[in-house]
């Protein structure tokens, strides 16, 4: 049976609209070597620094601790992962490792990104459900040329997502049931937590997320409403 | 001496961006004459129904109530305005009233407000900073071709305008300083207050918002940082 098309379309944003990996690799390239280790391996180090994520967002909640832009989290989660590379970085300069920080504001869209959203937003609103911060989607924004509705998610809410909040108060704003709106999302774990909300779900498969390694979600794998190679592929399955 | 340029520009959108007067009372000649009220004046109406705004936001602050979105107030104004212009509604269609209140979502630009935006974007990130929704905010720009960064505002930041925070808050989520953000109003008051929380300031003129009655806050007048006639002429001065 075919599901009813949504009122509105919600975004995961890191992996499934933009390129990580490859952006922070990039990045990390010209800081590492500031540091004086142009000798290991960039992508290596994306890795190291995005592996902490998920532990970072469990943190948060079982912490109880209040909440707190992701830039902060990737500025801790960057220092963690330069101490267990065992990298000195006390006499580095503020400035670097703020800018560093700010790799995240400055990742590229995937090649079908910005024609695919372009497409989707003619026929339906398009916001992002992400746990970035509003400061680091903007700037990403105008940097890719990524046409959002509206930036929405986890500073907006006030909780990060998988926290059933994040997707409900999504709904909330944009004045619709949970069942109205899709999330768009390239990890199953997320929209697992977005259907247990009461979202609809589409899967958008990015198999180079990781460098070719497999998710690490992989088994929250499910049968979603809708499923793409890409969001031009999404846009002709929701008819635009 | 010419100020510093700001960082980003924040809008006031109701009167600023948007035409209120013209639309809604477009919009209220089409649902007065479902009353039978064909004889009565909608702009007449428009009027009725905005001028309990500013009462509105200061009785938000004063009784402490809890912050509710713009659309919830909407329809109350709606509902004071009719009765008191002696209107029975206890027997209309709760669509009918529904669809009304959301006239707002449905409010046309100034003629001078897409191209001036479009311009002022190419340089500024340029957020909404209004005491509108985000679901009317998102509607109304999807529905008029405005376009936002970010839809920020009283919803966000859990406070109508004047309060202080409103305006801070907008700052704080695009990571910059209350001096380095401009607030883009055709009120006076309302860029006396962003003044007042540390923001720059750009005065737009709108001499028809109120059919040409006066504005009610033309008292708080001072020298604003900028001054034009149009947001196209306020993008000649920012240098777009």
């Amino acid at each position: 049976m075919t599901p009813a098309l949504p009122k509105a379309l919600a975004f995961d944003v890191f992996g499934t609209v933009v390129d990580w990996r490859t952006s922070i690799a990039r990045e990390s390239a010209g800081f590492l070597a500031a540091l004086g280790l142009a000798d290991r391996d960039p992508a290596a180090f994306a890795d190291a620094w995005r592996a902490q994520y998920i532990a970072a967002m469990v943190g948060m909640r079982k912490s109880g601790r209040a909440f707190v832009p992701l830039d902060v989290l990737h500025r801790e989660m960057l220092e963690t992962a330069l101490r267990d590379w065992g990298v000195d970085f006390s006499g580095c300069e503020e400035a670097l490792l703020a800018d560093w920080t700010r790799a995240w504001h400055r990742l590229d869209p995937w090649p079908d990104a910005v024609e695919g959203l372009t497409r989707l937003k003619a026929r339906f609103p398009i916001v992002t459900l992400s746990n970035g911060n509003v400061a680091l989607l903007l700037a990403m924004a105008r940097r890719a040329g990524l046409p959002w509705d509206a930036i929405l998610g986890a500073e907006v809410s006030g909780a990060y997502k998988p926290d059933r909040r994040a997707y409900r108060h999504t709904a909330e704003l944009l004045q619709i049931q949970p069942g109205e709106l899709c999330l768009v999302a390239a990890h199953h774990g997320d929209l697992a937590a977005a259907r247990s909300a009461g979202l609809m779900c589409a899967y958008v498969d990015r198999p180079d997320e990781y460098g070719g390694a497999p998710a690490p979600d992989a088994h929250h794998e499910q049968a979603w409403e809708w499923s793409a190679t890409s969001l031009t592929e999404l846009a002709e399955r929701l008819g635009c």
